[in-house]
């Protein structure tokens, strides 16, 4: 049987540190937790299992040759919704196979969608870990909330896909430099048209053994295109929830930087050009400030970006190392460009659960490039801060409180 | 067979009809025009009819009680894309089936998909027309090019779509307050995660025969909620292409508009509450002027709203009567609040296909009401819009040049 176990060692440093984690924790600024119903969930007691034939397993992929996303294991987790029928159905692991929908089913067409983006770690002990699911179960709620579909408790449904992971174990890599993501999905799917709140759902959970996101980023950096014309979000929208509508309106700029030999997007807001995210990362930077001091900066939780759980930990890690000044404030290029003149600009890197860490090293803006300088220096704070994570995950650290380990 | 034939009467009256029609055509200002590549397109030429069995046809439901989007026809035209294979394949019509979805498909979770909203009306004369179809072919070729899906040849498409309803004719309501609601919907369905382009796409068609979208709105006009702090859509967005992102996030807002007793949104934007669009219509307003003269007046297309179909027909006419000043530019709250208090304020109403025009009485703005005077003005342009709206569509007016019929 499958069981959560959150291992932590009630000494002072720990018990501290996760104090601390705590505080960051709540600078998640879910929205709206209080039209959350966790009371009204399906529950991982009710959970049936249908498992694939033998001859339905599929051969598992060269742990070398992953990409992301291509991949899927050999089972999946679904939860029904119908409001007409009480709400949550029962939970239930099946093979993995293709969904069944109907064509006027919402999702299709008024995007009434959201997702979640999570990893299991296969760590140097042989133990599979989870790594701060909470945040992301509070996440895709306050995502469910904003889109009209339903919310549930966080809790059974980690506990539901750790049994998941748990059946398809074999997928979860044998290797620190891969991992299996984990996606759960909640889509809307009543058959009418009609812009409405939907009262059928579908919760799936799928798995795909990855690589990192950006393969080549961790070598060369990757390079990114500022276009103050094209905007991702802003005040009064949803830029701060994980829902589909993120990404799509996202694809043509994205092609544009493709063409012009960019990697990723460096997302702009406002007559200032506030930098907010890029591509699908926070974004951070480390600089010398008027003082002198090393400083990490990253941009506030002002709804124009997501909530990152990534962005989370490197901002409790950052304070609890008390090495160099941490602040969430705008950043704007204008600053980038005068601190690139003035050398004090250090490292600019993204940050997300597909790539972890994301050292950026050029960004092209106003039709020039601007060289970012992240991987010439000589003690980098990305490079910790990866580590550390990476240390974490992977079971470095054994125990630490930011993991639940899958037996 | 199927084949579209465009009556127009070359009298000099028709002629210059069209000619204005035509003008104002222009301003759906499709924004990515030199991006379509119609020559790369699927063939009617090349359809494929497989019929439902006998057993499988639908019961047609009571015209009186359609409602919006709930009943489909008994047959559906899928037309799938895939790069590797050369791009469009044959366009094939089957009976009317679920759609079978790989798990990871991009339109279930980056909101990949875009639609289109057209009608087939059964006309006084039994005939069945459609109503300018080449403009939504033009805005959902804009709309694919937006979301890096695949355009195609328009006309191709409204060949296929026409004998798809040919087939499927006896669904269009014999009535002149129902039609056959026509759905084209295109759709990312790479089976991988990960933001990208997507290089496999399936273009549906489906039916719903419908009555009006807002039913009661004709006798009792429409409440509208006006809350600044929400915001549809922002300069630099997508918010004058019809993509499921552009629906989606507003649910939230409907519902707590509902919530309060109103029935749909009244989009604002900017500092000075500039009003943008209604639910899922274009919004116009009629007024006294300055100079003492009425005034039909909407919102201009500066990209934060849908280049509607209806709106452009609605400045068409007008303009063809002649009978009032007509013009686009931007109205503020403030504008609205000060012509009431003015009793300048004689009408306002939004237009779309579902509604094709719906007569607002009330505005919710800052925690007070609003009462919009559109339902007392004696002989208003609303009314007779509408009125003649529907003598094309209904075939009162038997060879509008605006009107395709289907033989």
């Amino acid at each position: 049987m499958v069981y959560l176990r959150r291992k932590i060692l009630l000494s002072g440093t720990a018990l501290n540190q996760l104090q601390k984690s705590l505080r960051w924790s709540s600078s998640l600024k879910i929205r709206d937790k209080n039209e959350i119903r966790p009371e009204r969930s399906f529950k991982y007691a009710d959970l049936s299992v249908r498992l694939a034939a033998p001859h339905q397993l599929q051969p598992k992929p060269n742990v070398r040759a992953l990409s992301f996303g291509k991949y899927f294991t050999d089972h999946m987790l679904k939860i029904f919704f119908y409001e007409t029928l009480g709400g949550w159905q029962t939970p239930e692991i099946t093979p993995f196979e293709n969904l069944v929908l109907h064509p006027g089913a919402k999702v299709l067409h008024y995007a009434i969608e959201l997702f979640e983006g999570m990893k299991a770690y296969r760590g140097v002990d042989g133990k599979i870990r989870l790594f701060r699911p909470e945040l992301n179960m509070e996440r895709m709620n306050n995502s469910a909330v904003g889109s009209g579909l339903p919310s549930f408790n966080g809790n059974e449904l980690i506990k539901c896909f750790t049994r998941l992971i748990s059946i398809d174990q074999e997928w979860v890599p044998h290797s620190t430099a891969a991992s299996l993501y984990i996606r759960p999905t909640l889509i809307g799917i009543d058959p009418t048209l009609g812009v409405s709140a939907p009262d059928s759902a579908l919760l799936y959970v799928i798995l795909c053994p990855v690589e990192s996101y950006y393969n080549t980023s961790m070598e060369n950096g990757v390079s990114l295109l500022a276009d103050p014309r094209y905007i991702r979000s802003w005040p009064g929208g949803c830029g701060d929830r994980k829902v589909g509508s993120n990404y799509g309106p996202t694809i043509k700029m994205l092609k544009k930087a493709l063409k012009k030999g960019y990697q990723q997007v460096l997302w702009l807001y406002g007559e200032h050009n506030e930098i907010t995210e890029v591509g699908a990362m926070n974004i951070f930077m480390v600089y010398l400030n008027d003082d002198g001091e090393k400083e990490l900066v990253t941009p506030p939780l002002n709804g124009l970006i997501l909530p990152g759980v990534v962005r989370n930990s490197i901002l409790a890690l950052s304070q609890e190392w008390n090495q160099y000044k941490v602040s969430e404030r705008k950043i704007y290029m204008k600053e980038i460009c005068r601190l690139l003149s003035e050398n004090r600009l250090l490292e600019m890197f993204g940050s997300g659960t597909a790539c972890i860490i994301s050292p950026i090293s050029n960004i092209g803006f106003m039709d020039r490039d601007f060289h970012i300088p992240t991987l010439q220096q000589s003690d980098p704070i990305y490079k910790k801060l990866e580590k550390h994570l990476k240390d974490i995950q992977y079971g470095y650290i054994p125990d630490h409180p930011w993991t639940i380990t899958i037996d």
